[in-house]
């Protein structure tokens, strides 16, 4: 368990005067733990559960078919109150704990807008008494300003991706597919050192102006341009880095567009720095676009940790201050120019005291990445 | 949209009184339309939904994000009510589209088990007249039966996963790490055409007692025993295939325990067919182990297709009978055999008119892999 981010949950939960909270999530179990539940992820009814007490407890709740791999994650002695996969008693079990810690009658923060409506519904009938609110915007919240050690793995994910991507650019050539870029990506991001990855975007020629969207079979040809993305993991922990490369030679317009994106990527790197309005570096994106005749899309960064996209969002529509600690992926980008390609460039950066700091400092990008 | 599921889907409305299903995981906008949508598996948030009416009329909700991804693989003129992200409307998006389709006071199946709670408190909200009840089970009972497509598909997947996964342990020994395996692994299921994969299992000498651990630094030494699973992916389909593999030899033990689990495989393909009882399958799994005073896992299979783990379950609990065009993951396997290793072997396997049909036909794991 992590006893600095139990005590800034302890600290929060104070203020708006909870008596626990319970972590539901994939992401806040291991913002509490420090370890992910391996198969939470991918089958959302293996609920893994942390349950945080106003004095400082935590105890988790595991499904059993995890159990020998969270017993050997979780400090000795631990709490874990163990669930039986089919008999689908994950509630049953949680309303025990919290009975357990006299928590029967109280006001019990939780993750509305990830526990299923069933779950949420069989839970209230559990503890009639128990005052449920809405705990995601406080965990969300905390989760922005990242601790040393989250910064740490978060600098070496940023590295891990950058590499692996120019890397596989540059092994690519007319006649590769986008197949053998996502082999070598993948590869790369292994050897490494990562223990997963999301969302591995490859986008190639006509297909480089859709969103999100992964390798196909296309076979690349000289002036294609592509954009590749990936999001390495380690404990749960995401980078997303994106580049855009061009094959032999950069098609017409690119450069011109890729120069008012790197003078882009500048702007935001000056103005990212505690204070500064997430809105008002929005701005800043759109309105470099709109010395392009090009739309924005409806932000230009984001936060990242424990999920690819976390608080708080660089766009049109909320506004905070940037503060140290948090750390940002930010993406001028363009994905319909009107020449039938994208471009996009994806860094992950720092917050510090005086600024901001590259975690993504493989590749300079300033001029367009051209491989053979 | 798939006509051939929209019709089944309809067909199933109608015999409960329903008067429309809404889909809302991942798995099941994926089941109606064909294709997923490309971020909400990994951000819930992004939801994409599709709304199927007792009239066979089938509309999709996009997020404005994936609007262009969506629309370029849904037939022309299909009809797609676009939310915006950062309005937080995606529920107001789909109450008036359901007005539109004059279910405002209808009986209307939604997935209960996947919609967050406060999303179904919204929903509730704005469609007061509406009556939700849980649709999971209908429609996880319809995925069960794959279609002649969907077959297809898993076939194509189950022999990737089958020879990458054989590829990578052949191309490992002593002195290769667990980061190795995996770079080589991946590597295979994307050159080999899968699209992503999930859940990669890397888990070596002392680790392959745990279930779902991905790669590690671990180096391989001789007599290391190797399990590794991965589910590539296509379409959102999803194949599960294991291996375990003794590096240079196999430990004292492995070849008896290996022989166990062999015979186990073979009275588990010959009992697989049309009527035969999910619960009765265990037991064949749960007295081969007990043969060796081993404990059995809580089920020995299960389906698979558009979610890694699908209904049926072959476990202790429920009892169903299998029928024609199930496709199941088997796997035989012991986590913690006593001797520090574990050993797992997962097969694809189609249920037909006369018996079952093994799908991951790359690799004969009668006699136990050894490599290097």
């Amino acid at each position: 368990m992590r006893q600095e981010v139990i005590a800034r949950i302890v600290h929060a939960m104070l203020d708006v005067g909870l008596d626990a909270i319970v972590a539901v999530s994939p992401e806040n179990f291991a913002y509490v733990t420090g370890f992910l539940s391996p198969t939470q992820p991918l089958m959302r009814w293996r609920h893994a559960m942390a349950l945080v007490t106003a004095d400082a407890q935590a105890s988790l709740v595991s499904v059993d078919m995890e159990q020998s791999t969270i017993r050997a994650k979780a400090p000795p002695g631990a709490e874990i109150a163990v669930w039986r996969e089919f008999q689908f008693d994950a509630m049953t079990v949680l309303a025990d704990l919290m009975n357990k810690h006299k928590l029967t009658a109280s006001r019990v923060g939780i993750e509305m807008d990830y526990l299923p409506a069933a779950d949420f519904a069989a839970l209230q009938e559990l503890l009639p008494l128990v005052r449920f609110v809405p705990a995601q915007r406080l965990l969300s919240r905390l989760r922005e300003i990242k601790t040393p050690a989250e910064i740490e793995v978060l600098r070496r994910l940023s590295r891990i991706a950058d590499r692996s991507i120019t890397e596989a650019c540059r092994a690519a050539g007319a006649g590769s597919s986008e197949m053998d870029i996502a082999a070598a990506l993948t590869r790369g991001v292994y050897e490494q050192g990562a223990e997963y990855f999301k969302l591995m975007i490859v986008a190639t020629g006509e297909r480089s102006v859709f969103p999100n969207v992964g390798p196909s079979e296309r076979v690349l040809k000289k002036g294609d341009i592509c954009r590749v993305e990936i999001f390495p993991m380690i404990a749960g922990y995401h980078a997303g880095v994106c580049r855009t490369a061009a094959i032999g030679a950069a098609p017409p317009q690119a450069e011109r567009i890729w120069a008012k994106l790197t003078e882009c990527k500048h702007l935001l790197l000056d103005a990212i720095k505690p204070g500064a309005s997430t809105r008002k570096i929005y701005e800043i994106y759109r309105d470099k676009l709109a010395e392009l005749d090009l739309p924005p899309i409806s932000f230009v960064g984001h936060g990242i940790g424990l999920h690819l996209h976390e608080d708080p969002y660089l766009g049109p529509t909320e506004d905070q201050p940037l503060e140290a600690g948090m750390v940002l992926g930010i993406e001028p980008l363009v994905y319909e120019t009107g020449f039938g390609f994208g471009m996009q460039n994806k860094d992950m950066l720092l917050v510090t005291q005086g600024g901001c700091e590259i975690l993504s400092d493989y590749l300079d990008t300033d001029a367009l990445l051209i491989v053979a």
